[in-house]
């Protein structure tokens, strides 16, 4: 259809079936035996009866090829009109064949191993007729306890953004319509759910205008830039008021500002949540709140259903604004060419062919070894197949190595940790639980120091169980629990070499970790494939390379603790050590363990010949800052070289830090490259404290080096 | 003077007298046998020679009736126009008669008591020649990692306004200039200091301006309502600019919205600190921020001092702004009558008299047990002095009772908790050290364990040492030192029953304290008397009444934990408790372990027949609150009685409970009192998201009890 006709298609439609375009639910409200009914959320005031909500004009949650034709055909039989359903889904990592968690994926630093995964997992979700992701989750993360870091690539507003066009690339290709392995993607959460306060889900957010700009919107913009089709609304409180009700933030930034005309959709239950926030009365207030906003689409509330007509009918509201927002959603669900083909990607021989093939497979397998950071190593890694290895932890067998948000992928489908090493040829393997994830029997630790005893090498797989992250995930002990420290101390006293995997979903305090193990290996939840990721780690088939983007601290008492800190006006490092009065902790640093940025490699990397084109930046012009990089070791590798910037004298306080530029280049044993890096003035803007985005004339320090604390430095002037 | 002359005298002053009058530094650079010389902070590049200041117009820091007549007489015979030095000085909770630490006086919810306090602080520095104190501290305080969260009454800036009027009222009184006992007040840190990231002095602070003008700024405006002569910067950015720089914040908000009109100082070197903050690439610029930023005097870096002359001379600033601030400074001096009595309130006699007077003593005792908080007490206090009591613990015999800045209190002057408890008639009493603060011996455990095992009830007085809270004390673990607990544990099993004294400077998380306590009472920091106040306490001479004013809890991981949070979209409260997707943590309360208002006493209080004249408050009228509150127990006792509001629907999101009224009364064993409250439009006012202050017709509820968990509930309508 054109544009006209679709604009015919919004005139022809009753008010009520404007409200079922602007409705979602879940496939058991329109399709009784749609065996998906999952309902999470609060949702003791559902007082519209399942019938009054099956002429919603989208679902969510439910895939599968026969299912989904299934429903639309249904669908369609009744539908006065012959608008066909819009099927989304949270494909976030993965659909079948699940990759790393996003974190994990950051780790990777591979843009195009992430917009690999995204369209490997579009093109199993189409098959599986799926129309739309909730993905990408782009909310920038500074505080470890929140659980949904896990869902983020990290602390970084620029490393954020390139990894929100990478997905939006992977997700949509050039053609969502002419290619029906293609899904849209929706970006979310748009704004700022990364930063509820003390790290507890669905808290409220507060942060300076300035601080929101600067920082947390300017991934949200990539993904809009890269043309993603649709944004969700986040739960928290932007200045007070709820995202999904903010008119301000909605309206006048998300579309005025940003220009944003795609699809918004509520998170879950959203619309309805502006009643205990406590800016609704009831369901009709709340439904014109978030209309007024410019939300779309309500997500699993029946507040449009209920009142969008009576708003309309008592000018509360102008029929102009459901119009506007009917003929968003029919212009995706043309985009999606849906008028054409209800039923579009869904098939069924296609959907067994692509999940979870080998090649897929291959892809998730080798994206989970780059997305692993190898925290320490003394020596000891990589294994040889000669070692007697004791794999011993809660996560040896386990196959809980998907992480959270991966609802369709299948654990039977998951490689295990001792499957891959058992795969290695020549290998000799022995096996103990040691623990379980939150308790310990002494004749668990009883048996596996007797294996361990019996070992060359301990393999220890410990961590968090998926569901002590992800939504609702929050904790405020962020160390291993203490049934697997106690192990691990125990199995420390066997004197043999322990080599940790780490298996959690957020930084973690390592304390009682990383003093007892010789090598620790950061694996994050590495999907289908992360058995074998890790084992081709372990034994050196594959080099790690994955380096952190978020920082771990040394205790929760420190959070927040990201790279991009201010210097303040008593900078420790700047004082003499025996000034008291400095910014600092009585007892813990300043700074992160394990900083943005930092991840060793069996090989290693010198850096050397740093230069700059020139000391002086005109406007509109660009230095070169160049770097030597030689692997001195006697593995090929890949490194990950990082320009950071630093505005020495700003309007309003700056970073310490900033990353600017990253290449990730491959280096054989012996071999040197020369990397590039161009500044122009865009990488020296930032927001004024008038809210004006610009750079300033003045002086600026240049870092190269391979993390985001051990850099060399040069400085320019820009004029 | 006159205003006039005033005037006159400014124009006859070159630049360079200017500047020395708004240049402030210790007395060692004016007068060189001052004996105090003490420089804390940043001063590595402090270029200007200490002859170059001798013409400062204030001095900090020093006090004492004979040198200060000395340091002014000298300084006079120098100064060309005859214009007195003002001494200023940090008299914080007490002068000689140390009083309990803030956080502790806040927890009396005495405003008499504070107002007292700082009456006789007054007192006794004016009689030691000082002219102006840097006090009330009145920030706003929710993370108790922060170290100077014991400067301030609170996380509530209602009750921090009450105090902050209160302690300005006692400093000050009706009459500066006739009444030389009287000192002016300094409030500060404007703005927000009390909200470092991460609970780190002197780091960033970002928050919305929203949430500044709702919460932050309150208690300031309310010192300034009672006339605070003076206001001190704060070390922190306010949205991204130094507070000590910003024009926006200073010059725009404080003075021409707030209207204060008089004396703005530097915090310590915070003018000098825009460079490494960033937003100055030396001294003259950051001399020039802060002048245009309306600070009129300079403390302890010379940016003024190098540099105002040029900058005027080469216009880059008007020597206007030079002239009001120094008529400023003019006013405050001739307010304080010192042009015509330079010496004012020193006098060497008056000193010996007043300082550490029993008058004192006592009020300093009795407003000590006031402060103390009664957290557990499973019928064990007050003790009999029947009783063998073992007094254990770093504090048994320690005089570190002061907290921090207490600079001019004396240890000799601290009556211990032995001497304090020695003195209680026919008392049999054992001391043992137990343990250092930070570290133990089995030796002390041993001999503890003995006395406790000799005695009828142990009496455990653990807490911080004073250095670990204060400024520049900030800590990522807030529980008492490990050492301490040890001690603790060991004591518990000798079976005797365990009373637990706590001194601190902060809320601490109390695991491996309260259950291994059958009392709890926390003392704070209690000052000069501080050993006869809980003495008092213990044998129940007083009973205690103490409430917490900052929450205390569960651990770290929470913070920031207050009561007046808000609802979230997801309240787990009104959730299934199995519901996963509320806002909750997995492995820790939302709350507090102890809220704010909560304290114990040894007698009961009941709460019965709370009333309200009406459900209806139209706007312009009142409505009374009443309650009646029974003294249900054996002992006479005050109660804190607290009355809280809830705004249900919103502009912007409002919190669960707000503080708007308590009344502290005092009851007999089975005596009845009615408590009335009047509820005006006023209390429902509130920062719009336009920034406008004002009321919404609305529902609202209306809570009154005991604590702010544990309270009754009224729903009324303002029209």
């Amino acid at each position: 259809m054109n544009d006209t006709e679709l604009k015919e298609l919004v005139q022809k439609m009753t008010i009520e079936e404007k409200a079922d375009q602007m409705s979602q639910v879940v496939s058991s409200f329109i399709h009784k035996d749609s065996g998906q009914d999952k309902i999470t959320g609060p949702f003791a005031s559902f007082e519209v009866a399942a019938e009054n909500m099956s002429g919603s004009g989208s679902v969510l949650g439910a895939a599968g090829a026969v299912d989904l034709r299934s429903i639309q055909k249904a669908y369609l039989e009744r539908n006065r009109l012959g608008i066909p359903l819009l099927f989304m889904a949270d494909v976030i990592h993965g659909y079948k064949t699940v990759f790393p968690v996003p974190l994990a994926l950051g780790c990777s630093w591979d843009l195009e191993a992430a917009e690999e995964s995204a369209h490997i997992a579009a093109k199993e979700a189409a098959a599986a007729g799926l129309h739309v992701t909730f993905s990408p989750m782009v909310d920038l993360v500074r505080d470890p306890r929140w659980g949904r870091v896990v869902e983020s690539t990290g602390e970084d507003p620029y490393l954020n953004g390139k990894f929100a066009r990478a997905f939006v690339r992977g997700y949509q290709g050039e053609d969502l319509a002419g290619n029906t392995s293609k899904i849209a993607a929706c970006v979310k959460h748009f704004a700022a759910y990364g930063a509820p306060e003390g790290g507890r889900d669905y808290n409220t957010v507060d942060m300076s205008e300035r601080q929101l700009r600067e920082y947390y919107l300017p991934a949200y913009k990539a993904a809009l830039d890269e043309g993603a089709e649709m944004v969700m609304t986040a739960f928290n409180t932007v200045d007070g008021i709820p995202a999904t009700s903010n008119k301000r933030l909605m309206r006048d930034l998300l579309r005025g500002e940003l220009g944003f005309d795609g699809v918004l959709i509520s998170d879950w239950g959203a619309v309805m949540e502006a009643i205990p926030h406590g800016v609704a009365a009831d369901n009709r207030e709340a439904a014109l709140k978030s209309l007024k906003a410019g939300v779309d689409i309500e997500m699993m509330t029946p507040c449009y259903i209920q009142h969008l007509k009576n708003l309309v009918e008592e000018n509360k509201v102008s029929e102009k604004l459901l119009d506007e927002a009917v003929l968003r959603i029919l212009k995706l669900k043309n985009k999606l060419g849906l008028f054409e083909n209800p039923y579009r990607g869904a098939d069924k021989e296609l959907e067994q062919k692509v999940i979870l093939s080998e090649e897929h497979r291959q892809a998730a397998r080798a994206t989970a070894a780059k997305s692993c950071v190898l925290l320490k190593n003394e020596d000891v890694l990589p294994l040889s197949t000669e070692q007697k290895v004791a794999l011993i932890g809660p996560f040896a067998e386990s196959r809980d190595l998907m992480g959270p948000w991966s609802i369709f992928g299948s654990e039977d489908d998951v490689v295990s940790v001792k499957t891959g090493i058992a795969s290695k040829k020549g290998v000799r393997l022995t096996v103990e639980t040691g623990s379980h994830i939150k308790s310990v029997t002494p004749e668990q630790i009883e048996k596996a120091v007797k294996a361990a005893e019996q070992s060359d090498v301990i393999v220890l797989a410990v961590g968090e169980h998926s569901d002590m992250s992800g939504e609702a995930g929050s904790r405020t002990n962020i160390q291993l629990p203490h049934a697997q420290l106690k192990l691990v101390k125990e199995l420390r006293k066997t004197g043999k070499p322990v080599v940790t995997l780490l298996f959690n979903g957020r930084p973690l305090d390592l304390h009682g970790v990383i003093e007892e193990s010789d090598a620790l290996l950061e694996v994050w939840y590495p999907g289908s494939e992360g058995g074998n990721a890790v084992a081709d780690l372990l034994y050196g088939d594959r080099n790690p390379s994955g380096k952190l983007t978020m920082s771990f601290p040394h205790n929760v008492g420190q959070v927040p603790v990201y790279y991009n800190s201010f210097n303040t006006g008593r900078p420790k490092d700047e004082l003499d050590p025996s000034d008291r009065y400095a910014s600092k902790y009585l007892d813990a640093p300043n700074e992160a363990m394990f900083p943005f940025g930092f991840g060793l490699s069996y090989t290693s990397f010198d850096y050397s010949e740093l230069h700059q084109s020139s000391d002086r930046l005109p406007g509109g012009e660009s230095i070169d800052v160049s770097v030597e990089v030689t692997n001195s070791g006697a593995t090929a590798g890949e490194e990950t070289v990082q320009l950071y910037l630093r505005d020495l004298v700003g309007e309003v306080i700056r970073p310490v830090k900033e990353l600017k530029g990253f290449r990730k280049i491959y280096l054989e044993p012996g071999e040197t490259r020369k990397v590039v890096f161009e500044i122009n003035e865009d990488d020296l803007k930032y927001h004024h404290s008038d809210l004006s985005y610009r750079a300033d004339p003045g002086d600026f320090t240049v870092s190269v080096g391979p993390d985001s604390r051990n850099t060399e430095q040069l400085r320019f002037t820009y004029e």
